[in-house]
């Protein structure tokens, strides 16, 4: 597929439309694809949010998120599993292939970088024979080392493969999502590595814009916006082989604030201009 | 030297203080080393600045910064190596061996890093023998990739070294700060690498803490309140062959707010538990 047909609109891009006024949104600008939240999904309810994105003949992308594999303690650690079980279900019945794993910060306290990855390790390979069961895939994001301490302790290319390799690549990919790997200057030869092992499982669109917000979580830029060269990474990702969906998620409260079909709207148009 | 002898303080973790102020203040406190900023020597008068900072027995460990290469116009270009130039005869004249270089973001409306880090490279090559003549060694300091649009294009400790490596170590060496490389997993490689080539010129500690402001500059910690094993830190640069001072440079308003005094005594106290 070319042009649109590969577009996917995660829902967080437009936070301010419900779910049906997303499914109905998507309708009415020809997107074919969607990548959802679990929190609204849900609050709407799960077998009724796969009935409806289904009967709207809408593919369901990618499921975020599960993970926060990083805990110390036993208590902590079978919670997340159990949350993580959740999630992999839950990608399931909405017949989302993916399932996107942020893997978590230092536990309160902890310095420990390299022990809390190998905890996130540990996890997968507890999770990856229930993936198979369920048809999901899991995707280890690598998320910008400005949230190593708070949100995941994997922040590059080269670690999410060196984690996710350890595993089959039917149970383990990653995710690769431009706004978290611009900058880095290997991040080619990433793309590669994880094409030629097939282990590009999603791959999702923002631009990377300063100065950052407070708490940096909901700085991410409009398509064109910012300093990232997003043609060049598709281009990038496709030479490595992959032909699946190209996700925008942009968290960004200017977006929220305006109309949903207006920001949908601009969002296409800048794909168009600055992705194609 | 162990212990404190080889502390020094960079006067931007106490902005409070006069230049008069600082020197008094370290006096006191038996501080033997500081790190000075172009901005507040300039206001306080070069030659003057100088010969207080002798006067009172104090090493100067660092002039802080040059830099800021990137610029693809050539007035833009020919204005930055002046100012670098200027900066190499500033830190002679303070008896500082080493001017911490930030290299640069990227120009207004490009996203061309590659570009923007060769720019950085050419720059240095004209400023290496400009250093020679002035007994002073070029620090290029990578900093976290958060700043890598706007303030630095050199993200990681490999990256510097790559640039720092094109030229005779004399002239161009790095400067390895906690604050930006501690959530990188390559760093320990990156300092064996550095001390092998004898090219560690700085080593600045800061702690990394959450959430970060708005802006995400003045968002440092006080050493021990975060996520960064300083100690760790301190002894592979040490393992790596390094032995030059040890610089604490935080910026953040919380310790601005305060009486200088007080917060010197506090990083003294927290640099004996958390890094010796």
């Amino acid at each position: 597929m070319t042009g649109l047909g590969r577009f996917s609109l995660n829902q967080q891009t437009v936070r301010q439309w419900s779910l049906p006024e997303l499914v109905a949104g998507c309708a009415a600008a020809g997107v074919r694809q969607v990548g959802l939240w679990r929190e609204p999904v849900r609050e709407y309810g799960l077998t009724a949010a796969a009935r409806l994105v289904r009967g709207a003949g809408l593919g369901v992308s990618s499921l975020c998120r599960g993970g926060f594999l990083t805990a110390d303690d036993p208590a902590g650690r079978a919670a997340a599993l159990a949350d993580n079980r959740a999630a992999i279900e839950e990608a399931a019945e909405l017949g989302a292939g993916v399932l996107v794993l942020v893997c978590g910060g230092l536990p309160p306290g902890s310095r420990d970088l390299h022990g809390a990855r190998e905890r996130v390790a540990d996890a997968l390979g507890e999770l990856g024979p229930y993936t198979d069961r369920h048809g999901v895939r899991l995707a280890v994001e690598p998320l910008h080392p400005m949230f190593a301490a708070d949100r995941c302790v994997v922040s590059t290319l080269r670690q999410a493969l060196d984690l996710a390799e350890r595993f089959p690549a039917a149970q383990v990919g990653v995710a690769v999502d431009t706004y978290h790997l611009w900058w880095d200057d290997t991040v080619a030869a990433g793309l590669a590595r994880a094409g030629a092992g097939g282990r590009i499982a999603a791959f999702q669109l923002a631009d990377w814009v300063t100065p950052l917000p407070e708490g940096v979580l909901l700085g991410r830029g409009q398509l064109g916006d910012g300093s990232v060269d997003l043609r060049w990474f598709r281009e990038r990702v496709e030479e490595a082989g992959y032909a699946g969906p190209v996700e925008v998620e942009i968290f960004n409260p200017a977006l929220w604030a305006r109309e949903g079909a207006d920001v949908l709207a601009e969002v296409l148009c800048r794909y168009r201009k600055h992705v194609l």
